[in-house]
């Protein structure tokens, strides 16, 4: 009789995976939490950390440093791990070395005798999270990885501070390439249900002409801007994954721009990119399919194209 | 120094107002939550009621039965009191007997020094807010009523079960009448960005043929569905008032269809009606202006003739 | 592959089971929650009035109308049927309905298939869980009641007044039958770890010389109290109901006093009454055994001697 | 007209800094929270890191890199600032360094006009708290530091994993200097309101004899454990502050052991060191006195003699 203790792992305890997990902590997420690493005593020391919030927190989760063989009963399983980019590097520079490490990983969760949903956010992450469904052989549907739910959140927040109001009444995404490359489809993107073009062209007068592609560089150089500052990020994309995985337990149906592998979806085939998804309980329920103008969709191609580019290196 | 004590009165201890106050509980939305009722002792017991769930919740709000003169510290103050349609009835025809409640709170509220925000529920909501706004001779921006926020909520339920979609990736208001003549923006529902529309046209086969109008019906009778069912309702409109005062203390700047007073907006004056809100710590920061299209137009000009035709009835 | 979807039935939707329902769906404590009623349309009311909350809180609770087939898959079934005392009636006096009720409630759940936990509010309440822990046939840690859990917050919240101290600061219980004859185990009172009997000698003068016989009574009669002002009590023990449940899905290992059977601990035997308990995902993993003075034993005793003559009257 | 923004500023972004606003974030504790730091840039990555959060949380706080005279607004002031130890140093190494930062911040706040409550976990925490509140004039209610709070938490915890229990069951602090020296009063920590002494005393079979000075130690020595594994430690430290914070907020006048300026309590004057105290909107409403066994006396007396020897080399 398994009473639905909800469980999750997170492989790789750098700034990343921990604040994962300490946003997990901090909302009460799941009742189980397993820490793994390569440096067991660094999983061991965050877990620690972790468990001493259980007191100042309203739900009781459990944190431990586990191993692969844990896995098994995981209903999500979370991959930080691989090398963060160094100065003058972009998120692609470190897919060699991020493969690599996927070879190792993935097949030591599947050995457990996982069966449950992984959730991806190493970088390159939609290359990685592609990796990470061929190597696992899992149905598409449960491998995702986080694309650009973070660059749709700094999107919104953007538009946010642009407009003054709730970013939560903001619907809209960056697709693509979790990088550069990554576009928004402006012709999609509504504020209380109501056009943004629309909204632009009406208050020009207070907003000024604004340069959307400013726009949508300011989101996918974020997390630059940030590097540039604090040397790394981790607080954004801790958040997100907690907020997937929230989303998965809770069934919720939502709508997140995730990185999914595409079977025809947008005309794509064999690459995971950004794209808005359905999230359940099972991972993607359905793709959304938002009807691009044509010169989002060259854009979005673009960013697809440099994908593939990438995944020829290690082989796709 | 005032160190922040978030304070709520709630006018008004029926089902409604205390399904309000018991949402405010649960969700640790202020820390001081006064009742009030013509009924004093009715509302001495509803706040025994309420004080022994604070053990078992994460917040301690203060729940006490008060007077108008509690009013004074206020930052909102509900009006829920007036009374329930019977059977047969509308909604509107409880104007007048509302109407009477109003002219005896309003005053006794205003007296007390109170400077916050009248947030209304009760019916005929539109009519009565504006009522309220006019013999407390506060701003516009700070008296709203619950308009058609719980019939977007409804109508938001509907969709999300009929596409099988999280309903807060859903945007679309109800507009106008919180009532029988009350409209959908249909031209600006969208589901994840994406216009409901074009969803519904390329979904036929899975959906089948679907009339809008019947959704409309839907979500405009829902109240009523319920209402045959347990004989009034207070559950819905009870979280829609926590969620609105709860907006406005975080000053989330969301959207929300509310009934607020027009003064030009829509190319309407001198009436209070369902439309798209910012909600902030000031009440209403701005209304949005949806563009309709001619037949949205006109079912929402007719909404509003209904209520100016009521409205006349007591005299505005 | 159960990806853990948290599963409700509340049985009975009266006040008592909708306030229950209200606050699970306000907390989010479950994705999944059947309402169940003889009266099914009162059932589909209540559901309807439940899901036009979805969209003002933060987790998606799907809640619906059930049967008692759909009980197989629940986690908790929650009962609150039974008739409510009429005017000059105890608790006790409902017992010879409330057994007919549980009759027909108790098998018709089982036969489902059901394999989870009982969670009982129907009065008298300590009876009816021992009668449901003999109908059900479940080992005894699956079936528990609400007990003096609520009994036990009212009697905090009078000290957390009296003291001017938060009430989750003060632990204390009050044991026994929840209903007149229930005793407070003093000699475990403690406010921050500090002995309560230690506190109100040293603030004698401050407080004035207090009859801790009348707290227990104030306590006992809070029900009453509300009980004459609005005719009826639900959102403390709706909320004592969602809290239990909360604390099973979370497997916190929270001690509370519940209704629990009890095989020797106190030196009873075959009764259900109110003891503390810890309760994680199996229900109750254990009974704590408070060290009672004499006088305080001799209380408890005849608490349970009174049970004991009612249990009797339904055949135990 | 202030409508109740909640205000919190943080003085120091490094990692116990951020780890708090994170988890201010997650929580949605306050509407406004300035992040400040002599590395200005810093606080500008943090605080976009930060911001992108956003959207994935319930409540819309507002995080900007502030400056002191933003401080004029706040309702409480956090302090982090300050050099972590170096290997091999003890928190009370750093004094010197730490004293000689808040001779610069505390000023600087005051100038500002603030007029609200300091909370502080700069170490050595409780002499740091002292030199606050000298350096700031304020009244010793409003100035409080984080204190043994953390390590009542690890000894929850520690307890809570020996007996199983939720360590929100269980009451007891630890007392005196947060560091080395610091004493369990363990004649008042109770489980469920039941003495532990006595628990160990009947559980003796199954949990062995315990040295109960060796869970002090291992209590004491956990944050070096966590700092031999990752370095150093925040996670547990930033969400005492959150948890504080919230209290504050709240006026929850919840029991928490924090470091406080003495005034005659448990005999001491003078001096800053962990004890329980009431927790207010207005900061210490009052501290609670335990009565210590002489041995406990001693060991809080020696812990108390080993600050006031530091606070000599700063002046004190």
């Amino acid at each position: 009789m398994n009473r639905n203790t909800r469980r999750i792992a997170i492989i790789g305890t750098g700034l990343v995976g921990s604040s994962c997990a300490y946003s997990i902590v901090n909302q009460g997420i799941c009742e189980e939490l397993a820490l793994i690493d390569l440096n067991h005593e660094r999983a061991v020391g965050e877990a620690m950390d972790l468990s001493h919030c259980i007191n100042f927190t309203n739900t009781r989760t459990k944190v431990y440093a586990g191993t692969y063989e844990d896995c098994k009963d995981m209903d999500i399983v979370i991959i930080t791990a691989g090398p963060a980019p160094k100065p003058g590097q972009s998120r692609l520079d470190t897919l060699g070395a991020s493969a690599k490490v996927m070879e190792s990983i993935v097949p030591s969760v599947m050995e457990s005798g996982f069966d449950g949903i992984f959730l991806i956010a190493s970088n390159p992450v939609d290359i990685i999270t592609y990796q990470v469904w061929k190597l696992s052989g899992l149905p598409r549907n449960r491998v995702l990885g986080t694309g650009t739910s973070l660059d749709s959140s700094r999107l919104r927040t953007i538009l946010s501070e642009l407009l003054d109001v709730d970013p939560r009444s903001i619907q809209g995404y960056s697709l693509g390439e979790h990088g550069d490359s990554q576009m928004v489809a402006w012709s999609h993107v509504t504020v209380g249900g109501k056009p943004i073009l629309q909204i632009l062209e009406e208050q020009k007068e207070r907003l000024g002409e604004l340069d959307l592609d400013e726009i949508v560089e300011e989101t996918a150089k974020a997390g630059w801007e940030i590097y540039k500052r604090k040397g790394t990020t981790y607080y954004g994309i801790g958040n997100a994954l907690a907020y997937i995985a929230r989303s998965i337990f809770n069934d919720d149906h939502c709508i997140i721009a995730v990185s999914a592998v595409l079977d025809g979806e947008y005309g794509e085939y064999e690459i995971s990119t950004g794209v808005p998804a359905v999230v359940t309980r099972d991972g993607i329920k359905e793709l959304v399919e938002l009807n691009l103008t044509e010169a989002e969709e060259n854009r979005f191609g673009k960013s697809n194209d440099i994908l593939r580019d990438y995944m020829k290196t290690i082989g796709y």
